[in-house]
């Protein structure tokens, strides 16, 4: 599909991006750059992509495609740094969380003749690192494709294509919705795992260790998404600030609400409450994005 | 262990209890009893306990050990009507997620010669009702036993050697220690996430079909814990109300500062606050509640 497809960047979804185009065979050669020596020495040695280089803009020399598969923030210095060695007629993705502070970050380093199509592949695990990926990562996952403005149609097409090919299912997305969108199912349940986490650690009636004994029932689903990459999470708050405020904002009066029902006794608001939520997770079994099953299929077995 | 054991209510909680008392060969009659017709209806079609009874008194004559298997708030007003029915030198234990208003619902009602030690199995899937129960529940789960001041040692460590024999593992507590627990772990945990769940499903400019689709990381794990049962969870919060709204307190306050964070871009806070969180995870994993493998033996495998 792509003769040439260099990875910038190369921890989890780099790494599973990868695997999942030799096991479809869509690329020619995967050249790989990563800012750490630490990380290009190991993707050398599990042979992750099948050139390492030392420098971005080598690896990118002559590539039909490049991946920007770096935290959110270094997307627009990266693209500047690479811009003077692309082909003619490249492919530029990306695949951070937040799309409209990308698009801003990148679109004015795009030379003339090149293109610029954004995608977030909606998987993940709470590893990160070369050694995190593997192939079945996307595998019935969704990837949102985010082209801007005027993208070339062609060139969408076959980035769906492509992404298909590595096992996602494929939507396409305005910039702006898809940063509401991933906010609600994302980015704010993330926030709030992690505060929770936080709240578990600090207090001195619990102890740590009883935090960790007694962990399951509810307290183990959120350190397992507070486990997450620290880097990228930071940038996706920071660049999808708007969406996220104001869905923390709903968030916390609903809280709120919920609390007063309990201060106040209001046990029917409560069951109304727990009642409710339970079709959208019927919902969600019904349209396969989780089982109903023992074993959820979660992680390396893909789902 | 138990010549006869009465399980008052038959639900997730009971129904597993019984598979798992008939595995380990522990009692000699298991009895139940629910409020609901359809309920003792459908455990004398499955064959979930050796006999079901139409009252309570009727279930719990001769019994050696009684189990409260009932919505925390029905404790008090369910131990009143078996109390006169008990024989002497009986055993009520209780499944509640709560403990402290629970001795004081039930401990007036037990009458001399009788003995109340409450149990806590931390042990749970978000399916409920008589067809949801399985063996392997507690297998390796923590149960934690909360006798009352004065209670007799010798039915306490007959009652842990009984859950022992269910799979659990054992850990004794004190009321107060164990309802501040549950909140950190669990109580607080799942409103957190109903409310998440909430706002996802109240929020007009992301349509359900969108949350439902795009579930993956993060929200999912949400929702399968917004989906147990609404009236349990509304009378641990009624019950535990104390301790839930110190935690909440706490919440908020942590909440509060994040989004402070990401309202005025400091990068630093989040990316301090979001590494510190990664190292109670990795201790929960060691304490082997979690593993790091691809499917995580949650639900119906045990753990």
């Amino acid at each position: 599909m792509y003769n040439r497809v260099a990875l910038i960047g190369l921890g989890l979804i780099a790494g599973s991006m990868s695997l999942a185009m030799r096991r479809a065979g869509v690329a020619g050669e995967i050249t790989g750059y990563a800012r750490s020596q630490a990380t290009r020495d190991t993707a050398r040695e599990i042979g992750l992509v099948d050139r390492v280089c030392d420098t971005a803009t080598e690896a990118v020399k002559d590539a039909d495609l490049i991946v920007l598969a770096v935290p959110v923030g270094a997307m627009g210095p990266v693209m500047a740094e690479i811009a003077p060695a692309l082909k003619p007629g490249a492919v530029v993705t990306d695949v951070g969380s937040v799309k409209k502070s990308v698009l801003d970050a990148v679109m004015p380093h795009i030379p003339e003749g090149a293109h610029f199509i954004g995608t977030h592949p909606m998987a993940g695990t709470e590893h990160s690192g070369p050694r995190s990926g593997f192939a079945e990562l996307f595998d019935n996952r969704w990837c949102l494709i985010v082209p801007p403005e005027g993208a070339n149609e062609g060139e969408v097409k076959k980035l769906e294509d492509f992404w298909s090919a590595l096992g996602a299912n494929i939507e396409r997305m305005d910039p702006e919705h898809h940063d509401i969108v991933c906010a609600v199912v994302s980015h704010v349940p993330h926030l709030i795992a992690y505060t929770m986490v936080g709240v578990a650690d600090d207090l001195r009636r619990v102890t740590d260790q009883e935090v960790i004994k007694f962990s399951a029932a509810g307290f183990r689903d959120f350190t397992r998404i507070a486990a997450s990459d620290p880097t990228m999470w930071r940038d996706v708050f920071l660049t999808n600030k708007e969406a996220a405020l104001e869905i923390l904002g709903r968030f916390t009066e609903e809280l709120f609400a919920l609390q007063r029902a309990i201060r106040t006794g209001d046990g029917d608001t409560l069951h109304d409450y727990f009642t409710r939520t339970r079709a959208i997770r019927r919902g969600i079994i019904e349209a396969g994005q989780d089982t109903d099953a023992p074993d959820f299929g979660r992680g390396k077995k893909g789902g």
